[in-house]
């Protein structure tokens, strides 16, 4: 298996999350990748190489420029603010409140451009969400290009729950977004995101919610009782010309792998009948029973199955990594992942 | 001075709220009312009477009852779903997000009900919160059936940030918005609303921003680098029928009495213009000098000639307390201004 590893992530380690009203410390913090990096070097992954600096633009494809230059000033706009603590949104825009007029301080853009009061930017932030998207590109140009055929971007936070112009859910940067559009850009007609991460992938599908050049499959659990609670059902299906190519499967609370695996095998039928001609496939191990920030009941041996499953589709596919928190098993069931696509 | 005094105050005394990104112990706390308490003592302000329970009619004709009924049972939702700690809320609905689905848990009815990551509920909150709109009804009802011309509503939290149907800026009840709701339902033909707190008056402007029954007038610090910073700017003057009678002076920060001075002239006269029948002064103590969230230059003998210029106006008067957080000066300044009324 290749992997593209973006060894900057340990940048991004903030001081505590906002999680049940409390400042907790960070589920999503460096330990997650060191356990995975020591679950692959157990597995024999030596395949793994540093993504290189592609650049900007396909981040800007598919987040607005205007985001995207907040993003990489909003540690040196909140020191010079006079703060020292990690970033943390304040107010945002509620019902009835104005988003037409550009607020002058740091304070105001953050709630423009976040929906999230427990994702904490320090002074790392940046530097790491971007080389998480090189990482993301880097995997995408590899299994089109060949000759690999399934690649794996190791990288951290995650992506998936950021939106066009706001972060939020751990993530700054939608790493399978990119990977898809550089599929699409390396030349690929038509591409396919399976997010199997618990919770939606609010920010992928509202990327390429109108568009029909990528379709977006998501399951995951309930949002009308799981985070992120405003996306995610069944019935938002896409709209314009990407109505119909946008598909929510979601599940309750409790879900164990025989009601999870009829679902994925709906999913995989879905994206077959698209005819993608590659695949980006968002991996969280929060469905993973031991879980603290997520409640299926997968097990690891259910991985190297999705793992199999998705193999089997038979395309260029960029796996990316999304959540996953509980850090004593997240490295083997990653391996197990991996280990169903290379079994195949 | 007849002063209504929502005793139960007390009991909204939250851990600590999101400040500059961190948890800090909270800026609005039941010392504040301590201390003003502790100057009326002092000042020999001795009318000071318990509101009576008026019901939540006033309530609901200002805000959302889905909202309220919200407030009322936020806690025990909470604490039903397992949580020990103050609510904070952990996600909006931001851009691109639906509100259009109700979720089921508390956690994504929070995003939905609040603007604010700094506004902490602890288990008192609903009955301080309901008793300080309680005590602003009284205000209302005493001074538009007199004998008294002025009457102070002494409630703590602040009020006015609460919008319609979203609580923030420590503001949970829009105490100004039921004041002067009171004061129509009385049979006041027009009410101006005078609100002179550091920060905009949000909510209040919000309430009664399509009515020409209730003007609102807000002097406050620029909210293109203040909070709120989502409503206060000049080009906001009231829409539909109320187009003309909402008016925002925003003021820079540092500003001191001598810019403050003609700024309230102006906001007398155009209230004056509108010849209300009554007059509700949302009134915050946060423009002092010292205040640690205010950065106005305003000093303690201002008040007394704020109170002056008000009550020249020779209208019934209902004073809410918003604002205020320099607990050492809080009570000689909130005496300074009811001084400056008696003293008409």
């Amino acid at each position: 298996m290749l992997i593209f590893y973006a060894d900057k992530h340990a940048a991004h380690d903030c001081a505590g999350e906002i999680k049940d009203g409390e400042l907790k410390p960070c589920f999503e913090n460096p330990t997650r990748a060191d356990a995975i990096a020591a679950a692959f070097k157990s597995a024999g992954f030596t395949n793994i190489q540093v993504p290189a600096d592609h650049g900007k633009m396909t981040i800007t494809a598919v987040h607005d420029e205007q985001y995207v230059a907040f993003l990489e000033t909003a540690w040196n706009d909140w020191t010079a603010a006079g703060r020292s603590g990690d970033i943390v949104p304040l107010v945002w825009p509620g019902k009835g409140m104005r988003v037409d007029v550009a607020p002058q301080t740091i304070d105001g853009k953050l709630g423009l451009y976040c929906f999230d009061s427990g994702t904490p930017i320090c002074p790392g932030t940046w530097e790491v969400a971007y080389q998480g998207a090189q990482s993301a590109i880097s995997t995408a140009k590899a299994v089109w290009n060949g000759p690999e055929q399934h690649a794996f971007s190791f990288s951290r936070p995650p992506g998936h729950h950021a939106m066009p112009s706001q972060y939020g859910g751990y993530c700054f940067l939608n790493n399978a977004a990119i990977a898809a559009q550089t599929l699409r850009d390396e030349g690929a007609a038509r591409v396919a995101v399976l997010d199997v991460d618990y919770h939606h992938g609010n920010g992928t599908q509202a990327i390429f919610y109108e568009r029909n050049d990528v379709m977006v499959v998501n399951i995951h659990s309930d949002p009308t009782s799981e985070y992120p609670y405003y996306l995610g059902h069944a019935e938002e299906i896409g709209d314009g010309v990407g109505s119909g190519y946008n598909l929510n499967l979601p599940l309750p609370k409790g879900t164990s792998w025989q009601t999870y695996l009829p679902t994925l095998e709906q999913a995989i039928q879905k994206l077959i009948a698209y005819a993608p001609e590659a695949l980006v496939l968002s991996f969280g191990a929060d469905t993973f029973k031991e879980d603290p920030l997520g409640f299926f009941e997968l097990e690891t041996e259910h991985y190297v199955e999705i793992g199999k499953r998705v193999a089997a589709i038979n395309l260029p596919t960029a796996i990316i990594l999304e959540g996953g928190y509980a850090i004593d098993e997240l490295g083997t069931n990653v391996v197990a992942l991996l280990s169903g696509f290379a079994s195949n």
